[in-house]
């Protein structure tokens, strides 16, 4: 059981603790916030690429692959009607070309995040279409 | 459109640029990590509470009810199969009782967030079944 809460701060401003860390949200000003924090609903895409990132760097270490530089890049295109909901989410997979890195490896090991561990992919999946793709700088 | 980014930073702690704001995650020590930051699924958490107390506090201070203190906590319980998803996630919109607030309008609000206006709420409903409570403490 994973547990969170979050206290208001005024405004729009909210102060969560998960896992003993602080987490500020807060709406743009436009809508009364004062930016201390993040929108909440872009934080999906952060949990999105941190579980699937955990899962590949912990699976190309398995395969002994030599990455030295990770990056991932989300977006997420929302609908127009309330509640609006991410309709599709990209995924793109950043590595450096220069590491050596083995393609099929790197594609296996994103193909396991995706389709067996990463928890939050096949959540938000339940509610968008899913698309990935791999570029190497 | 939303989007994100999110840097490799070395073991398991990732950096994620959101809304010009930095959330660090990181996985515990026995999963390889440094506990520098939160594990990236109870974000899914962190998401929904800030979604629908935005939305609470919004529609609350249009009702003129006057709130002084308002907290969420929120629970996920795990399914024991890979992928992990969030089975039940229960939310309880905590307020304070000597505030005066009408209990038939914080519910109204609770009901708008939770059917009309909470994206986040949505997206985790395709996936998990949606519980809450009110308390006034």
């Amino acid at each position: 059981m994973h547990e969170i809460s979050c206290a208001w701060k005024g405004d729009m401003a909210f102060s969560a603790r998960v896992n003993g860390h602080e987490i500020t949200l807060d709406a743009e000003e436009a809508f009364g916030g004062k930016d201390t924090g993040p929108r909440p609903k872009p934080l999906l895409l952060v949990a999105l690429a941190g579980c699937s990132g955990m899962d590949v760097v912990s699976i190309l270490k398995k395969m002994r692959e030599p990455v030295t530089w990770f990056n991932m890049r989300v977006e997420g295109d929302l609908g127009e009607e309330h509640p609006k909901t991410y309709r599709t989410i990209r995924i793109v997979y950043e590595f450096k070309a220069s590491d050596g890195l083995k393609d099929e490896n790197v594609r296996k090991a994103i193909d396991l995040s995706r389709e067996r561990y990463c928890g939050v992919n096949a959540m938000l999946g339940k509610s968008a279409t899913m698309e990935f793709a791999v570029s190497y700088l």
